[in-house]
């Protein structure tokens, strides 16, 4: 579709899928891979055909974490154009946070740092069983990036938070499972099987609904229960009246595949 | 005891049963069974033989969300006589938080929609293995209803609470115990073995620690550590002297059962 | 090392490890071992040639809790050296946040009450998988002691939080494993297995990595994602120029064993 240097996208039946493309190097971050691939989700994000995000690595790698060449230069800092603002959309990738389109990692191999960093970004996390994974920071004199020492707890609990964080150890994608952090699939098949999952998302849901409840889970983070409720009455009574609801109620009485249209 | 349409209630040993009782419609909800539940809920909170407050199905399922000839007139609006506020006792099912006692959910067939939402405002849920979940709103063109974008993360994780919502998909009883979400147990027995759960709570705790410490966790939903630390202190220094407390230590020490007034 | 009464400390190789030392009384908890504990962790923060701390029981417990005897004088009191402030470090063990070292717990035999509650207070935990574990505190007439009702949800989830606390149960590390709340190994050799895992951050990890990280997480927990992101940025930038930092690239690309100095 567009035409980028370190990164392919494709997309095919409401599914994008984006690929870090610098196989020979494990696809290690750059300042470029960074900018196409925020391009590149605007452009999933723009465009309505598209309904689900697939991220994943070209060839044997997901991401290597950030090129060495670069590290070693400086660690990473924040990109120049970063606003001196809280707001989590403002920060470095907090873009992630703008697309309302489900993300899925597809960490088809080893992802290291700001790689596996990216990963926790996204809604959903799929990775090979024996795809090695590591948070190295402790290993090589840094802190942890990016905002995974909020997200990481929340994910796996603070306890194993701790333990990779202060390890800074290699683990598999087996263990990820069994964390929490991510959904174990064989090998073989991988990425097909991760882009069925999201191709039944793309058709079997209202992208109406789920734009609704990805917002929604993103404000809950900082409302308290209550607060929650009401904007999810609120929520509810907006979905009166909508395509997507007529639909969602005629498909289910008539047995037959939804055709929503995300209004 | 109280004479319902659309629920029955049985208590025995300290344990009051609340069952859904529409078992040719799956149980599905309606404006009625919501009054009647609210007010078993609340007559189980008054009656000081009741320690534990269990809720099933009759018949082969849970509750199988609203009932559709309800859904299809209009998505589920807040009750007309809920009151603008933020607090988390004031939503439609707010009640909830301000029954002391423990809710045990023992979802014995099928769940879906509202009556899975039910089940999260409990504080234990248990479920046969092979029980058919869902939170089906991607597929209806809704949104997350009645808070739990809020609690669903807070159980099971930010990534397994996105599969669901964004997914819509029917998950099973055992999925839902690998999840966090409920402990599965064998349909052979299985409400049986949750009233026996129960009635280990009615008969072993004591009822003024299990309502202590009851507030204390929801408290601690909004405070830091060290404020619910504080707490804590006072909550633990206002136990001196009670029966509670000394029944406690006695029985204990006696190597008997105890015998707690709940006072 | 110090010269204690009911405590002892063992230092090798980076790693300290403080063993509650009343072996015929299970390690039950007094004020003479509550004093040493936190005299002996300070000692551990001061020492430069600590970098991992490790807490044990001698004997076959961790800790049965508060002494009975203690406690039928009197609920376990606010300490009368605590101060009025809500700030999670000056309460009863609030100087536990302070040590800014991996705090490991290795939970050898028996754990319950206060004793389990410290373990909560250390960043991770090891339990012998047959090790009997309990929050009696509904079985005592008393109130979840010590902040457990902030910390314990937030590790295990609310629904085992709830069933740990409402019933009192005795429970063993095979489950605590499953929850979530230790990670559960044989009998035999368990000590040294701890201390080989303890060792392994002390002599892999830079102490100033995990420094800065272990004041990420506990920031993280109050701040928002955008908040903790922009914390990061500048706790990433603060690592340039660094020695630790400066070790960390270096070991990694002549492929050696790292000397961090923690500066």
């Amino acid at each position: 579709m567009n035409a980028y240097e370190e990164l392919r996208y494709m997309s095919d039946q409401g599914v994008a899928t984006l690929v870090f493309n610098r196989p020979e190097r494990l696809n290690a971050w750059t300042p470029t891979l960074e900018r196409e691939l925020r391009d590149a989700l605007r452009a999933a994000q723009a465009d309505e055909s598209v309904r689900c995000i697939v991220l994943t690595g070209a060839g044997r790698a997901f991401c290597a974490g950030m090129d060495m060449e670069v590290l070693q230069r400086a660690p990473a800092s924040p990109a120049a154009t970063q606003e001196a603002s809280d707001d989590d959309s403002q920060q470095r990738y907090g873009y992630f946070w703008d697309i309302d389109k489900p993300l899925i990692a597809a960490i088809n191999g080893p992802a290291s740092g700001v790689g596996l960093c990216l990963a926790l970004f996204c809604d959903l996390r799929y990775v090979v069983a024996d795809a090695k994974l590591s948070f190295p920071y402790a290993r090589r004199g840094l802190a942890a990036e990016h905002g995974i020492a909020w997200l990481l707890p929340r994910l796996v609990g603070p306890m194993a938070c701790a333990d990779l964080l202060f390890t800074g150890r290699t683990f598999l994608g087996a263990e990820a499972d069994q964390l929490g952090l991510a959904r174990a699939l064989p090998a073989d098949g991988f990425l097909e099987h991760v882009q069925a999952q999201a191709r039944d998302i793309a058709q079997l849901s209202s992208p109406r609904s789920v734009r609704v409840m990805k917002r929604q889970l993103l404000e809950a983070r900082y409302q308290t229960l209550g607060q929650a409720t009401r904007a999810a009455d609120a929520a509810v009574a907006a979905c009166r009246g909508t395509e997507d609801f007529k639909e969602g109620v005629a498909h289910f009485l008539e047995k037959r595949a939804p055709r929503f249209t995300g209004r």
